[in-house]
């Protein structure tokens, strides 16, 4: 049941150099699920354990987007089961069923899996049925996080993490979220901001905001954060429209206290300097 | 200038099992700061891009006690620059003269860099001074994140992060946003809840909750988040001054759907199952 892993920096990126994977007898096991944080994006913003994590079990379950990602990580003795976007309940069906069969899997998710991602959903299934099934989250960097690395220092102070999807969530229930988050002058950042179909939260959201901060208020804008195709721009709520938002963007608004420099967005904490 | 690393995992951890360091030449080079999240502790949930920074730089910047974490990564050729808590003002000095010598630094910071991390820091000064310095952060994996994986998935729906250190901050500010996150039915994460010199913060903050959360609402209590020392457990808003609460202890309060499940706390997303 021991793993070791060997893995090398290129100048093209990071490759597999040598790997003594032993996976388990998944006969009479009992079975195990891992929900993987991949982080933003590229595979270098991986943890060194869901790297590990990845590599030594025997099914990785994710949606297909991801498992392209992992391509170079999983190996052809690797059972994989990919699924579309919005077909997470599926997934996590197909998961929990590989685990109970005694099988270690590898649920991955973007990001890290507790932040509206797949953790939540396995752990439900896994309560609401009453499983006998050992479940690890490992951690990732989230949206947010890795956006503000982009931007500068923006959460530098306390902060709000607020989705705009209304799939599965009222929308007075988040509208009530940004009104409280912008009149307690937290730093807010935005998931889900737009997509083909919802174009109009994220409108709203800017004149709830503009009701408890300024106008010349920084606001920055990321797509594919830590991705290659990575692009940033900082702006202020006033102007914040006038940018492409979409389904791979995070945005964040400052406080009262952020300040822009350069290319960068700031929010202080408070030292004298 | 090009660099080349290899790590391998044992059963003791992680070691560094060969490396081919091409550090730069200093002369002539303009100076480069990377602040580097570490994540929550283990050397196992740095990322595999913090830990290659770590081997590349000349010069690692830090907090005694997060060097020591390092210890097996940094080589002699490697100078260390370490200074005690409370002494962020002159570390960031001590990092920033580094690089205007020409020298590649890397300024360490647990969890996440930009979550009341040293992030803001170093970017406020170089914005305060107008350096001419080439500064990136390396994002990580904040305390909040990281207790969530260990109590199983609290921060799945929207979430506010609140410091309740009054050092840097008036606490009429962090009343306000304790109310404002309470009143919103945000799921809460508080950081720095209580020192020995600070043990009334967490008293209040949980006061405040009770006007808008009903006492059984659930409360995750993490004392040390992914190290080997971790203690956790789960508790209600009524009970949680019952235990024992530090300068290491992340504490999560769940929102009005928040429920437990055996040693698990799960904030549901919203998905029929």
């Amino acid at each position: 049941m021991r793993t070791s892993s060997i893995i090398e920096w290129k100048e093209d990126g990071i490759t597999l150099k040598e790997a003594e994977i032993t996976r388990s007898d998944s006969s009479n096991c009992r079975g195990e699920i891992y929900v993987v944080g991949l982080g933003p994006g590229d595979l270098e913003y991986l943890s060194i354990k869901a790297f590990k994590v990845i590599k030594e079990v025997d099914v990785v379950v994710g949606y297909n987007t991801y498992i392209d990602l992992l391509e170079d990580l999983i190996d052809e003795e690797q059972e994989v089961i990919s699924t579309g976007m919005t077909k997470e309940v599926d997934r996590t069906q197909l998961a929990v069923e590989a685990a109970q069969d005694g099988k270690r899997v590898a649920m991955i998710s973007s990001g890290d899996a507790g932040v509206y991602g797949m953790a939540g959903l396995v752990l439900e299934m896994v309560a609401e049925n009453e499983l006998d099934l050992s479940v690890e989250i490992i951690p990732g960097i989230t949206a947010a996080n890795a956006a503000a690395s982009t931007l500068g220092a923006p959460l530098m102070h306390d902060y709000a993490v607020i989705s705009l999807s209304d799939l599965l969530t009222p929308w007075e229930v988040i509208i009530d979220r940004l009104e409280k988050a912008a009149a307690g002058d937290f730093v807010i950042a935005l998931y889900n901001p737009k997509s083909k179909q919802r174009t109009e939260q994220i409108k709203e959201a800017r004149n709830i905001f503009l009701k408890h901060k300024a106008p010349d208020t920084p606001v920055g804008i990321v797509r594919s954060a830590k991705r290659g195709t990575e692009e940033m721009m900082i702006t202020d709520l006033e102007n914040m429209l006038n940018h492409e938002i979409n389904m791979v963007t995070t945005v964040i608004i400052g406080n009262s206290e952020t300040f822009t420099f350069a290319d960068l967005m700031i929010t202080p904490r408070g030292y004298e300097l």
